[in-house]
């Protein structure tokens, strides 16, 4: 139970909610107290923070190389053309190269978890390509906010042609994955995990979920207890849980153990929730998940992995 | 070289196109002269021919028992209510029933290919969700003539859920599928195959492809040459592309050699082409596919296989 009461940060009017919480968020993730009531922001799939350069640009670089490879622009014009706009002008977010990263911080070679990154990559670029077509709830009057994003100025195709791409994408993420498993190393089990982890983070349950919950939020008032909580439960499925299926795929297709496996997942997510909670003002909340993070490492670095690289994806605010 | 004419047949004038093709078509199946301009449907999903009573209708109502075990009606209902109702309510096909039969025919279990009968299930009763959502290509003024269906007459939920609930179908039947590994056969090996097969025949070189191809069709006046070959195309990554897959993937799981799954991916392309060419009043080419279909199961019965029970596939008009 938070007392309401009422704050400033950074010379905004914020205010606290008091909110009865009965949701199963893990005890280790504190529960943020303060919303700014005019920068509800929520973003389906979080963008990249210019922070993170260099080293997080140079594995998304190795991901965009491997996906024009792989998905060459040639006939037909018709399918590759969207194909190719859509995938490549999506946000860039942090999820597919905290895959790679993992898979590097486990095996020393970034290129392990390459699939798995790349299906994340167009997985998320159907997602977003599907969230932008004018077809929204319409069951109650109020229109939906929607995340503005780069890509919203100019539409190049029809939400007919944007529909058609992002099913072809889907099937085609998956597709790669499949395909990655390598007969010489016998990881057909570790590729089937991989889809099964990759399928829940963005399924029904997971960022499907936190898009429906997203869009209840739009439609309420913002003014009834428990808002926090709902921000909450969605960042937890979209940026906490994408960045921990990212960071968990990679470990698999790393060679983790299941202690390593786990102990990058918990760090996955907390590296997507500090970039949540700081894109919603949840300031003091972001250092207690900060150092979550970094305990997470410390299991690594004791035995002997070298994390700085990693550690560059926990933001710093 | 087709040369043009008139004929009647049924009493209903058709034309004879003249067409120089110079498509890949497989030279085992015959190019059709003929085509009724009044009733070009090419319906996006086959719906099942009640003809194929009671042994599909066996099969698919063990597909189902098993999806509603799979899918239980539980909370959220958010969630689940417009997955069950997209899910149940879609047209049935003969594809995934196809799937099971195969697996049966090779290893007398008909659960074996379970999983991928389920997951075809799901995936295609997403595709024709997303198909019913008013989004459809706008880059041309004239409008596209949709299949008909039994779900068109009452819409459930607005569009925007059910885009959301059929972006959550696509990797739950992929996860199923994953989840279908059977650690004591070690057919991990064979279920990423199945998913690799199954994501080409519903991605963008197979049903994705043929979507676009028909609503280029329908967007012509359909007087021009190659309208026969445009259908056929068409036909051969929906219907028969669609029931090659099933047919594959019943096979793989159901434990069959390569000339096993060969023979019965062709067999699966001939019954999806032929309920493509009866659709189209193609009546003289179903006679010859008819007796390809049958070919490929003599090698079957020569190897002393049951082959009745899956014969009953081939529709006969």
């Amino acid at each position: 139970m938070v007392v309401g009461s009422m704050l400033h940060i950074n010379g905004n009017p914020t205010v606290h909610f008091s909110c009865k919480s009965n949701h199963d968020r893990p005890s280790y993730i504190p529960k943020p107290t303060a919303v700014k009531m005019t920068t509800i922001t929520t973003t389906t799939i979080t963008t990249a923070p210019s922070i993170l350069q260099p080293y997080w640009a140079s594995l998304q670089a190795d991901i965009e190389a491997h996906l024009k490879h792989v998905m060459p622009y040639k006939d037909p014009l018709v399918v590759f053309e969207p194909m190719h706009h859509l995938v490549f002008s999506a946000p860039r977010t942090t999820v597919p190269a905290l895959c790679l990263a993992a898979g590097e911080l486990l095996s020393g070679d970034r290129h392990q978890a390459m699939a798995a990154a790349s299906a994340l990559v167009l997985l998320l670029a159907a997602n977003h390509t599907h969230e932008q077509i004018p077809s929204k709830p319409k069951s109650k009057p109020k229109p939906m906010s929607r995340p503005k994003s780069n890509t919203m100025s100019f539409r190049a195709f029809s939400p007919g042609i944007e529909l058609m791409t992002g099913d072809g994408l889907i099937p085609f993420g998956f597709e790669l994955l499949s395909k990655s498993c390598d007969s010489v190393q016998e990881n057909s089990d570790r590729v089937l995990r991989v889809i099964i982890e990759i399928s829940r983070a963005v399924g029904s349950k997971g960022l499907i979920d936190a898009q429906y919950k997203k869009f209840l939020l739009s439609e309420s008032d913002g003014g009834e207890s428990c808002h926090v909580e709902r921000i909450m439960d969605i960042m937890e499925k979209n940026e906490g849980g994408l960045h921990a299926c990212g960071a968990s795929c990679g470990a698999m297709l790393g060679g983790g153990s299941e202690e390593e496996i786990e102990r990058l997942r918990k760090f996955g997510f907390y590296v997507g929730m500090i970039q949540g909670m700081v894109n919603e003002g949840f300031w003091e909340e972001v250092e207690v998940v900060k150092d979550l993070a970094f305990k997470e490492l410390q299991y690594f670095k004791d035995n002997n992995r070298d994390v700085d690289a990693i550690s560059s994806f926990i933001i710093h605010v």
